[in-house]
């Protein structure tokens, strides 16, 4: 990484403070690396003109004095409405929409004065169809979808954090391949409100960045202040149980090695790791995470629907399947899971998270297509918060990602543990 | 009820198929009766022109033949987001909004050959502080909210169904208050892309009608084509639960005896009606629904709440109570929730539906406040679907309501019960 990109946002606040840096530099920091990397990684759908950023900074400067982000910059994925720039959710058929309404997020964030970028890059209504972003660790691979553009553009410093969304992999998947922090809130912590659905039974807000300070900082504006509690979660004493990626599904040798070396160093800094039992369960939550989604999409996007020529095949393709699940079946499934979720609330009882490999493996090359998502739908099914970091690099030198599942709502120790873990490898 | 005023959706339809009447001379019989009443019932916030209707059904002409609803009126509560009508959610703060897409039930509606009225007033946020309706049963008295423009626009003859949400009791209060049929969605069934959230947990959409015939034909569009089952629910062999109003809270002495009325029409009818025994759960649940809405609206309404002056009182202490819960206390209600929507569903094993009164009691006279709401907030706080329908009343000739809470998901069987209970009453 060059020296040009700037430092994250907790540690600009403190250079803040000290008066070495100002929120024009880090803009100009941010400017500048984009300037010279957005050609190759494209994670910019809609970029705010550098001057009209400095002159808001400029007109707001009294008023930013007193804020917790000062002017600090945050990218918002583009399936999140801003009022002030264009919100096209990755499709064709929205090419020039301009919401009237800034999301509650991105309200809360101006609120709390986060300068807004820009929009980034979302696939195809926030499901599989890429947009033009590569990913900027290795740029024949893709960065993982939909939040791709939020992930490129932190992992490549273009922004220090960004906000993205999970329905199904969405935040975790491309936090992982791009090698940078993924958190998704538990559903219904954070409002959606101005989000574009896909599927509300599934529907998350996320946060991506470059450490867990500069996530919680971020989750603490958008759950309201003083909502989370907790930032310090000691690992020592801790107890957290470990899935296999072969029991959700198709997982890489160097994943599961990953996770392993993982496992290893919790233990070493005191904490218990064991296996959860899962006896299949935790894989037909990736089954019925795909019905669902898809019942709700075919009805949320119904519009849509009628269009197929406006559409990309895959997402044609979703609606399709969508229409043709039943509601009988669809209750089953709602039905199902919730009993899966009572199942896995008494397995877990006195730990505090689960560990499992954030994809299922690093990213793949090519940009026609996002990688697989079933490590992520077991705990979105569930509405579970995660945090994922990077845990090392397969043989061509790709990041692997680890997350953590933790409990509903205790979002706050989720990032403590996050945090912690994080610190082992510095 | 004049002679002007239009029949309901089915109905018409056949006089259409029989060529009797067209969309025109219904389109002039809701416009002639809103000429005629509007002044004192102020039901609209926005009323597409009478000629702007007529060319709109002119241009579609051809098209519409071939369609479900073949150009007949529907009225969208202001809540509700449409791309060619402002939509204000009866706040003052967006009092010119003029959203850029439709939302994804007003689309199913255009899709299906629905002409979209206009807009019906809703309360400030669809919360409690009323906007101009009267009730047009006795002006005197307030409409119910927060779908009041709906109810009473539907109750006047004005347009045949209307749109609804419900976050609390804002379809079932204003349909019983105002003597019309009310229907709330199962939460999540219908989408509600475009529709402003108040509370996610709560917020489920809804519609106001004068037979079940027509919200049945209405839901089958939103649901999305085939999704909802069975038509008709012979009330024979039914078994269906009743709990007393005084178990949920206030009510009055009128409506628990037209709730026995409607009990005794029931075992008339074959149906068998027992006792639900819940020792205070019910009652539990109106407290946990009120505490999950404030935390919800808080956060989804935080940028207004900065605002207190351009905010009623009400809808101030509602997001300042909001605030003051904290994520525990939250985390504990929803945890309390769905350990009471378990007991729900084995209390009322092998139940068609709990009958209750729709409405502490008739409508409350002056225009100042929407009436309690704490018959619905139970079944809203569990996602349940409920039809309600006119059943008599009070002494000074004020309608009274009752209510049916279904199983989730089979709202198709619910609207057939609420069908065939409307027929004992002709």
């Amino acid at each position: 990484m060059s020296a040009r990109i700037p430092a994250g946002l907790i540690e600009t606040l403190t250079l803040l403070q000290e008066g070495i840096t100002d929120a024009h530099a880090c803009l100009d920091a941010c400017h500048d690396r984009i300037a010279a990397r957005e050609p190759q990684v494209g994670a910019w759908q809609w970029l705010c003109p550098r001057d009209a950023c400095h002159r808001w900074l400029d007109d707001n400067a009294d008023w930013l004095t007193g804020t917790p982000l000062r002017g600090l910059p945050v990218a918002i994925k583009d399936i999140i409405d801003t009022a002030d720039m264009p919100t096209t959710m990755g499709s064709g058929l929205y090419a020039n929409r301009q919401p009237v309404d800034d999301a509650a997020c991105v309200a809360a964030l101006r609120a709390a004065g986060a300068l807004i970028m820009g929009k980034t890059v979302t696939t195809e209504f926030a499901y599989f169809s890429p947009g033009k972003t590569a990913n900027p660790r290795d740029l024949r691979c893709t960065p993982g979808g939909s939040s791709s553009g939020s992930a490129a553009a932190v992992a490549d410093g273009m922004v220090p954090v960004a906000l993205g969304s999970q329905t199904a992999a969405s935040v975790i998947r491309p936090a992982a391949y791009c090698g940078i922090m993924g958190y998704v809130a538990t559903r219904g912590l954070m409002s959606l409100r101005g989000v574009q659905p896909l599927a509300q039974s599934h529907d998350s807000l996320g946060v991506l960045g470059r450490n867990f300070e500069d996530i919680r900082l971020i989750a603490d504006i958008l759950a309201g202040p003083g909502t989370l509690q907790s930032t310090a979660e000691p690992l020592r004493g801790l107890h957290i149980m470990r899935i296999q990626g072969a029991a959700i599904g198709a997982v890489s040798a160097d994943m599961e090695a990953a996770i392993d070396d993982v496992a290893a160093q919790l233990r070493e800094a005191g904490a218990t790791v064991t296996h959860l039992a899962d006896e299949g369960r935790i894989k037909r939550l990736v089954d019925l995470h795909g019905a669902v989604m898809a019942f709700e999409a075919a009805r949320n996007l119904a519009a849509e629907g009628t269009r197929p020529d406006a559409l990309s095949p895959q997402f044609a393709g979703l609606l399709e399947t969508g229409r043709a699940i039943t509601l009988a079946d669809y209750a089953a499934a709602q039905a199902e899971i919730a009993q899966l979720g009572q199942w896995l609330d008494v397995a877990r009882t006195g730990s505090a998270a689960i560990l499992a490999p954030a994809a299922p493996g690093s990213a793949p090359e090519g940009h026609a297509a996002t990688g697989a998502p079933h490590m992520s739908r077991p705990w979105q099914a569930l509405g579970l918060p995660v945090v994922s970091w990077p845990a090392g690099t397969d043989a061509q030198g790709r990041p692997l990602g680890a997350q953590l599942i933790g409990q509903r709502w205790h979002d706050g120790n989720l990032l403590g543990m996050g945090r912690e873990i994080t610190l082992l490898n510095l």
